[in-house]
């Protein structure tokens, strides 16, 4: 048996989850389960940059998410509609969805997930916030056991790159979009990005899953960052903070709480200034982070790219792979596969002498200039290629040089140091390290 | 219904798990379907930071792995003997176990596994890697569709405090390590931790879940920090490297590879010299951090407090709570609860006026010693407690002065605010922005 997908939509993410399903060696056995059934695509000419049968391609969405032998609708169009329209249909014709959509969750979560709930059908959205990184799954399960006090987030990538170009450069705002436009990692018309709504779609997921309430998004404070100037960047600078664009929810202490005040949540956007010792300070570029802090855990920070083909395809799949799990236990007497331990064969592992990495090493010699050149030429007769031997200091009267090789294999560098060893010049080897 | 649990050891982890498991309240609703059954310790008489009924209390391990009350044993005695002997015992009666233990676990997981499969029971190990930090999960499902590459951890909180300390204060690990037993973050006989061998069990562990076959953990390359010293964490610093335990789990790839050749892989833990800018090297002290390499994922990065009380209790329940949720979808016919979204009322947000956080504002004025005395009056007669006053400089011929305040009802300061636009020296308030 398998289970069926449709996809609607081939763009970018949708080419990358087709690409995974359609490639499944190495990855978790259960995928081979999964079957790419039909896809939605706005023209049928366009080229592809994953092949598919061209009798797979449709441009009637409407009979994908009506179509009877399909278990699971993938959504990928993003916008409101037809996006949502379809999701309703999908759940109204006993089909799981899966989508990447911040912007329809975050408006019309509440209408999605009542239909699902009557239905008996999953709705699932790893790759609607932080892309590639999983944060939704672990709130839903191994954090939930905690009090969640907050969420942070920086689920924002473009903003997220200007404002490390703007503190990298001391370039204004205005410069740095621009150009960031350029270089495609700006939209045209910017304004779901830099004024903060893409960033409050999302912390009103992440607020409804940690707190486990409904989230009314025109509720959620927004400010972005267009009024953030060269000038805050460089005081922050001095004051020892960056600026970053945060997404915040966390529980409200008013000052004159009882114990039988009921909760309420702050959740807001804006521009914040960060200590450096802060985690969140040192996520740069286009990545994205997640801090949760709940009791009694303390925090926990998830990290890694917002964006891109590769990363949110892999959370679009990982979804699918949590829905076929609970399907298949269902329908079959078996433990959950992806919570059981099934290998049963050792993997191989490589003898460390074969294992590759750069090296580090710390020798003390006489007679500097002349050793220089034989450890040259002894860990080149070896095949080791160095990229940098320095003569750091004296100790002891002798000099001290720190080697740091290329990548090289283990085997070869230890008979370089064996050779190196019956140097007369050589009083010592101190330290071998292995460089990442 | 309700899913009654056993718990062996009732030492700090123990301690801690059945702390959540008394108070579910503002915690995942399925925690309430979970009871503690019996508790299995050394001595009845010892104190404890736990109230539990006399009666739960017993000497008699045997008796709670083979109670018929009890769906799911917790084993938290740690070490080889008796944990290995019970853990097998549970499951040959049938009970789901979670465990902390990553020396059992590394070393009987073969054994372990077989059993727990053939009596269709599981073995669930988030809390024996990365405290709290969940790390088996994801790598369990959200990762899994992808081909994992590599997997790199600081996996053990007392090296990596000890390599901070010698990082931060230029001393020998001779020096740290003693003051480190002094403070109780090493043990009275180190061994386990400063020469790798924690971090080996759990490099194993995560590279049979990461790359989906067993490990033999003698083929686990170790070497541990003794003879890291500080004369190489300053030559390092000096080329821009901090000195990092890592424990690493990747993809062997031979000079010689063709597309015929099967996987090998290498599985590892050393001393590494590891570039500034990585994102391990900021993880500092006694946390841990877990980065995991994928195609077509690519890095993600998991952080957070790798032991104490609260952080590996959080893991453990979180593994109960995964067992329940699989248990009860399959005696009633009900979505995973874990899965799905059932919370029909909405949170309630806060108005921003009364969110509390601290601010940053700035000021261009004329007459800069009477307008920094008015500032602090005019906040002041609002309840806004100032940290820092800065002249920073002059602009446009005005004096620019920058205000970070403490923590502060955000109605207060934007009447103060309302309040200092007001006087005559104020000539603008370019920005204002939040402080985390």
């Amino acid at each position: 048996m398998g289970f069926q997908i449709g996809i609607l939509g081939l763009g970018t993410v949708g080419t990358g989850t087709a690409r995974i399903l359609l490639d499944p060696a190495g990855r978790h056995p259960l995928l081979r389960e999964l079957q790419i059934s039909r896809v939605g695509v706005r023209s049928l000419d366009k080229p592809r940059a994953v092949e598919l049968p061209a009798s797979m391609l449709t441009t009637d969405l409407e009979a994908i998410v009506t179509d009877a032998d399909i278990d699971i609708v993938v959504e990928l169009i993003g916008g409101l509609e037809p996006a949502r329209s379809l999701i309703l249909q999908a759940i109204a014709n006993g089909k799981h969805v899966v989508t990447a959509n911040k912007a329809v969750i975050s408006r019309f979560g509440d209408e999605i997930y009542a239909a699902a709930n009557e239905k008996g059908v999953y709705v699932m959205l790893e790759a609607a916030v932080g892309g590639g990184i999983p944060v939704i799954q672990p709130l839903k399960q191994a954090l939930g056991v905690n009090r969640i006090k907050r969420v942070i987030g920086i689920v924002n990538g473009t903003t997220n790159y200007i404002l490390t170009r703007m503190q990298a450069e001391g370039a204004s705002f205005a410069d740095v979009l621009a150009d960031a436009q350029r270089l495609g990692y700006a939209e045209a018309d910017p304004t779901a990005d830099v004024d903060g709504l893409d960033a409050a779609d999302k912390i009103a997921i992440l607020a409804s899953i940690a707190f486990g309430g409904r989230i009314k998004l025109d509720s959620v404070y927004c400010e972005g960052i267009r009024n953030v100037s060269a000038a805050d960047i460089a005081y922050a600078e001095k004051l020892d903070f960056v600026i970053k664009l945060l997404a915040i929810a966390q529980e409200d202490i008013p000052e004159d709480s009882g114990s039988g005040t009921p909760q309420q949540l702050q959740v807001k956007v804006h521009p914040t200034l960060v200590a450096k010792t802060h985690p969140l300070a040192s996520i740069n570029d286009v990545y994205n982070a997640i801090l949760v802090e709940g009791e009694p855990l303390g925090q926990v920070m998830f990290f890694g790219p917002g964006a891109g083909e590769g990363a949110t395809a892999s959370a679009v799949v990982a979804d699918l792979l949590n829905i076929a799990a609970i399907l298949q236990t269902e329908t079959e007497p078996i433990p959950h596969p992806l919570l059981s331990c099934t290998h049963q064969h050792y993997c191989a592992i490589a003898p460390v002498e074969e294992s590759v990495s750069r090296f580090y090493a710390r020798f003390l010699t006489q007679d500097t200039p002349g050793v220089v050149g034989s450890l040259g030429t002894l860990f080149g007769d070896r095949g080791v290629s160095l990229e940098s031997v320095v003569q750091i200091g004296m100790r002891d009267r002798l000099a001290e040089i720190v080697v740091v090789t290329h990548d090289v294999r283990e085997g070869n560098f230890q008979q370089a140091l064996a050779d190196i060893r019956q140097l007369e010049a050589i009083a010592d080897i101190p330290s071998v390290l292995r460089v990442l």
